[in-house]
């Protein structure tokens, strides 16, 4: 009976050369994180605290700073006898990391650097849903290029692109296998955004609500609870679930698909084909055609979605009964769904982001009122929905990051070469 | 921005008493497991494979050996010059693990001692749902007792106890917090079991389903699955879910409520007040009611599950019509609640348990069509529901199991002077 839990640590009898090079790359990411977790200090302090012997110490801080991502801070630092040791920070001014999206109404950038800087946060209204796939990925390019562009210009060599899309996507292979808000099947995604932007820089794909989640854990009004549910508001309804301050990925990176719930087996037809699932009830578009037909999806000229709800919330503030019964009947969905949520993962906190945030002074109270009707952990757990502060931003930001964890987990991805090459077109 | 996934190595630097202690439990948790995990070796072995120092090695072992964990073989070991090793191995004989519960219908008990013995496997029929919360506890204690005298009887004195209940436990301080079927709300039922049977053993209390995940993780058709969600079909229905081979537990321990779901806005009232639970569609008692009312609950005297069960197939079989259409109705809801944790936890494959597996010829088809056509993540990595082979046996199995791991982790809590003791009353 093998029982799980049982660590071990690994032989080191089967070292080879092989061996040799991951050791020193998780050896350069062991003193990056470090630098970044505990805060600028000396190579001595570093080889004390990480347990590394000083020479290896001195000799992964060289590689670190010839890529760009480490650099005295010209402080000295005495501790004892012997010479006094200069001081170490994480760098990174000339690292960047990028996120970009493509949604039913919009594409998004946010482009940060390695110290934590903000080099572009952006999101223009595009109406996907009408638009071809080749239409919508030319879009992306577009919106990739300018940011890397913006990014050079501000001395920042992209490091890592990731693309976040609402819908199933294989992360292993940089492609999304549905997208159905989107009308996509089998699109090789980071392949071709790949191609048209840069070959130069890797691109991953994945979904937007798992970005988003990670975002939430890393910076949103609910950062650090190890148990984290998001939920994404928009056209479509996804989610991501942060376990134990882990992302939830499931076999094959497709957990979270919460917007296809079964919830109402006497409910309309969805985008999916089926019928009654939870986004038929709670997604923006039902939202809209239930508040107000005449700024329906489709109805007329493309609206940015913050237009239509601003004009949704003033009719409700005004007492219009369609406006006020809609906020009301989508509430109570996503009070329902939202307990379906709690009692399978049992989080400390539901984050919503999309529309949902947008609308949460009208709509939160009427889902926690549900939720905690129908919750059974809510009894004992009083799980509370809280909206983003990320808005529409949340995915972009959890991809950005999701690029520089790839630099701090293979600090071997950034070449000084690369550094050096001009911006990019 | 904190992100995670920076594991560190922890600083020795605020090293005290306290820690020698801890470092000495997780070394002989680290020699039991290895002996467990890799079969019998030598301390030489031993010593190089888990990088501990020879001498430590050698303490370690003979602490085990006292503690009745280890023992030598006879068998000696030659690795190059120096005196030959004799071969250690995990023996465990002398210590005993058992799981007891109490679910609507019966109670149950299933020991085993370290070695992998099984010294005890009991189900009895009890009518929970008639009995008073002292009444069912007072039967759980006796199973107990029963169960440890054998497991005296033979030899194996028990170390650790668990007990598994359907409904909302409170793991860290043992307490029920809200159990519909069986009637109990906040029953400290391991502190009344402990005082019922023997203050000298330490008892845990759990879920059911998280018991019978654990135990399909172990040692089930699926065993070995890291993402593997279980389905118990009792009365009530519960989820147990492992995420990458660890059990999920959420922020409070109550994940997994899968049986009261809302999935029918228009659905029959549930035994937790609510309406359209899943449990009020797949429940036992509903497929009893509606397949043959003449053996409902309630309806006449206490039959074993067993029975109900056989006599109902036996009418499928023989075309009676309402017993035909159970089956299709309750399978075709169990593929729906089945394609809600499929689309939320994308596991490889789900485990049915409890009156599911024994009906599970007849109903799984006709779910796992259910499931195919309304899961989303099922369109592209086709989890597979298939019945377990454990029976109405999982639970228990599950809670010797963590009994087992309590001392794979913490041997210390194996004293000799325990061992030497006469069998318990």
């Amino acid at each position: 009976m093998t029982q799980p839990g049982s660590q071990l640590r690994a032989s080191t009898r089967a070292s080879g050369p092989a061996d040799q090079a991951s050791v020193r790359r998780s050896n350069l990411a062991l003193v990056l994180r470090h630098l970044r977790d505990q805060g600028p200090r000396s190579r001595a302090d570093i080889a004390l605290e990480t347990r590394l012997n000083k020479a290896t110490v001195s000799s992964l801080v060289a590689d670190l700073t010839h890529r760009g991502l480490v650099r005295e801070t010209g402080r000295q630092h005495q501790r004892g006898v012997g010479r006094p040791g200069r001081i170490l920070e994480l760098d990174g001014r000339e690292v960047g990391a990028l996120g970009v999206e493509v949604n039913a109404d919009y594409v998004a950038a946010y482009g940060t650097d390695l110290a934590g800087r903000v080099l572009v946060d952006r999101r223009d209204s595009f109406d996907a849903m009408s638009a071809t796939p080749d239409q919508a990925i030319a879009r992306l390019a577009q919106a990739a290029r300018e940011a890397l562009n913006d990014m050079g210009q501000a001395g920042a060599t992209v490091a890592g692109i990731t693309v976040a899309v609402p819908g199933l996507v294989d992360v292993s292979r940089g492609e999304v296998l549905f997208a159905p808000n989107l009308g996509w099947r089998n699109v090789p995604i980071a392949e071709l955004l790949s191609k048209a932007v840069t070959p130069q820089v890797p691109v991953r794909a994945d979904n937007d609500a798992n970005l988003s989640a990670l975002a939430e854990f890393w910076s949103g009004p609910a950062a650090g609870t190890p148990h984290l549910v998001f939920i994404s508001g928009e056209v479509g309804v996804g989610c991501g679930v942060i376990v134990d301050g882990v992302l939830l990925r499931g076999a094959d990176g497709f957990s979270g698909e919460v917007g296809h719930m079964p919830v109402d087996p006497a409910g309309n037809q969805c985008a999916c084909g089926r019928f009654g699932c939870w986004e038929t009830k709670v997604g923006l578009a039902v939202l809209v055609s239930q508040a107000a037909p005449d700024l329906a999806y489709g109805s007329g000229p493309v609206r940015d979605v913050d237009e239509r709800l601003s004009e949704i919330l003033r009719r409700a503030d005004d007492g219009d009964p369609a406006a006020v019964a809609a906020f009301e009947e989508v509430g109570r969905w996503l009070g329902l769904g939202a307990s379906i949520l709690v009692n399978l993962f049992n989080p400390r906190v539901l984050v919503v982001g999309g529309y949902l945030a947008r609308v949460a002074e009208r709509m939160l109270p009427i889902a926690q009122c549900e939720l905690d009707r129908l919750a059974m952990a809510g009894l004992a757990s009083g799980c509370k929905v809280v909206a983003s502060t990320l808005a529409f931003g949340a995915a972009v930001r959890g991809g950005a990051g999701l690029a520089v964890e790839a630099v701090l987990t293979d600090p071997t991805i950034v070449s000084h070469a690369q550094l050096r090459l001009a911006p990019l077109p």
